[in-house]
């Protein structure tokens, strides 16, 4: 168990600093507007890629969830035993914690570095209303954020199904990813994670903390609805 | 038959809510001109990776069509039967619209969303002519559905064939819809899939409506093309 | 046979429809300096979905070449045999040219359509000197081709090799040539493919037409030092 | 054992070529602020796609390491004798410098072409302080290098382990290198690997030299580190 919940910790640790750091340091890269920073596109394959590259490395040890939801997600499935739930989801959060508290080390080196607790975004955390990077409403980002999960649970549990072609879930699974990232960084900046939401909004000043509630309440939803769909669609 | 229908609807849900959904919500991101939202190249991405993990997740379930244009060209090809054509297509559209309508309440979350029904591509609809958004005729706007169907059919015709590398074809699928949406997006907006037309246009108003004949026959005919052309090529 | 010659002509269609197309219909969409448009990046990796997707679908028919400098190179890798090489090239031709009419007449749907024949890179047209995209020298662009084509081969036949993962080689070989184009559009806006270089210079021009010689002898002579490196490395 | 060695020279030649050289020739393409470059987000999946395709083309006769880190680090994971470390580490780095050579040759094909030795990143090389990209401390870019690096080799470590799916793993590799790439351009330019820097470093100029320390010690304590990390994880 011990390594199971290690892989947890450095899968999710590597999600927040890959996803959550590319968006810190690269997405404006030469000042917003410069085309050399990699933008909302990088982003999301970013977020897509540390999920590929965990779960193809790690995936045989913990099973690759690294999000709660996902874990919650699995239980809904069929997949995941309720008595793992609290350990797994203890591992993504401080794993995410050590990402976020290093991104900020690393941020910091640069003189014109600063976190500004009132901007949408700030310092990678989602967020809806004025905190949202389009301006979208809480029941837009709500929505958002239960639908994209429960879309990521089907994924997740169809590529993992026995008549699935073997070995290509962490592909699938990561691309997902940078897929649900492509169409919502606008609406609450993406999270369907709330490891990765809390791994960074703490560091992000009081509003993000003030919002966090969301990004545990509705993918946690999302994923147990999108656990609950496939068992009915992938039973025999 | 009634968990393939309902996987052909969920698969089509996902093409519409991420392909049309990054369109809507991502593509202009920060206003035009400003290289953060993710363009073409991140829309054209963002379509291919809805079949590629649609297809990894669903398609052991109902082939993972997600498209009438597929399902008549699989018909055409000799891998689907003309009686399961009607339900298969009832799935995807239906699947289609409730996305379509989704996205239209997450867009409304914030203020500045409207549609512009005389807009070219508005609400990520399909056009031609002053609603092509490069302002491409009617014919080049055919010429180019057709052609792209029918290779559209002839990678999943190919790349599903039994001497074709098992496991591969939803990787060689989704990303040729992606490499699809590279080319012809200036052209029509890309449809190569009425249902994904049909999906999107009736929200976008009376000349997105008027124009979805070329997004139901253009695409058919190409899809009937190109599984004759794989029927022919493939037989040993 | 002819299903083989088929298969080399419907591939390099597709090569030449997606890559070139891409570049012309979609790289400056919106006009240059509109980050809308998918840009160099675009390009590169339209021009290596062709080949990854045209792979997998038809390289279980005729191998896949899509380019006469790769059938050269397998001759030279002593993979493919010398009586074959004149019949593949001519399919190989041909299904650019008629890539390079269809993409003429889509591109001609839009009034503001025109080739300028002094341009670099007129219709996606390969050059060198003033035709460069980027003004390098023909000894720049000698150099270039020939070391992109030898690592292109030296890519293909060590993924086709029996003791490389079965069944990835399509993606290695495309993702190589989305790399080739990455580096090199600059230079001479990329051939490694005397058939592709071929299929749009006859409709861009004279001066493009007059330096089609180097797009056919560089690549040839990068394809055979490709075959020889490789046949050295890959023996056991 | 020469076969060996020539694998790991041109697998490092490639990924030199490719990566810094898709980073000096398209990074900037029709210059900078023109969204036609491929910009950072170009460079980041083209130092990927290097390792990708030379891993599956030659990782089945040498490892397919291309880095000296790598080699460490997967001493360090007990993959990799002792006795071999300094062989591949010279092939390695030659095979780099004939690449550095290579595309000085090329970019000095236009007459726009200079390198200024006290520009951060000329011609693709590696610094801190005043030399970073985005102007970042010498103890932040220390800290990315170790960190990146030793998540590159858990990873490595267990992509290619025995557990993970078979033949994903220079998918998933190559992918973590562009995952790399898409987060610490800003901060150091990205080294991750002494030969990369070394191969462009010594043609960069004095400060690009004087900076090469940190991009051996920093790349080989994180691999060390990472090797050590999965020793412990994925131990059963």
């Amino acid at each position: 168990m011990i390594k199971r919940l290690g892989a947890e910790f450095i899968g999710t640790f590597w999600l927040v600093l890959g996803g959550c750091g590319s968006a810190v340091l690269a997405a404006n890269f030469g000042g917003e507007g410069n085309p050399l920073g990699i933008g909302l596109l990088g982003v999301s394959l970013a977020f897509g890629l540390t999920v590929l590259t965990g779960a193809y490395a790690l995936g045989h040890i913990s099973g690759g969830h690294f999000n709660p939801a996902v874990s919650f997600g699995l239980w809904a499935g069929g997949r995941f035993p309720a008595r793992d739930l609290l350990p797994y989801i203890v591992a993504q959060v401080l794993g995410g914690l050590l990402a976020g508290f290093i991104l900020l080390h690393i941020a910091s080196g640069t003189g014109s570095f600063s976190i500004d607790p009132n901007a949408a975004g700030a310092f990678a955390s989602n967020g809806y209303g004025s905190h949202s990077p389009g301006g979208y409403s809480v029941a837009a980002g709500f929505l958002t954020e239960v639908v994209m999960t429960a879309m990521f649970l089907v994924v997740i549990l169809g590529a993992t199904h026995p008549r699935a072609p073997a070995g290509f879930a962490p592909l699938a699974i990561g691309l997902a990813l940078t897929l649900i990232h492509l169409i919502s960084i606008p609406v609450t900046n993406t999270s369907v994670n709330p490891a990765r939401s809390t791994a960074v909004g703490v560091f992000a000043g009081a509003t993000a903390i003030s919002q966090l509630w969301l990004f545990w309440l509705a993918p946690i939803v999302g994923g147990l609805l999108g656990g609950v769909i496939y068992r009915w669609l992938g039973e025999d």
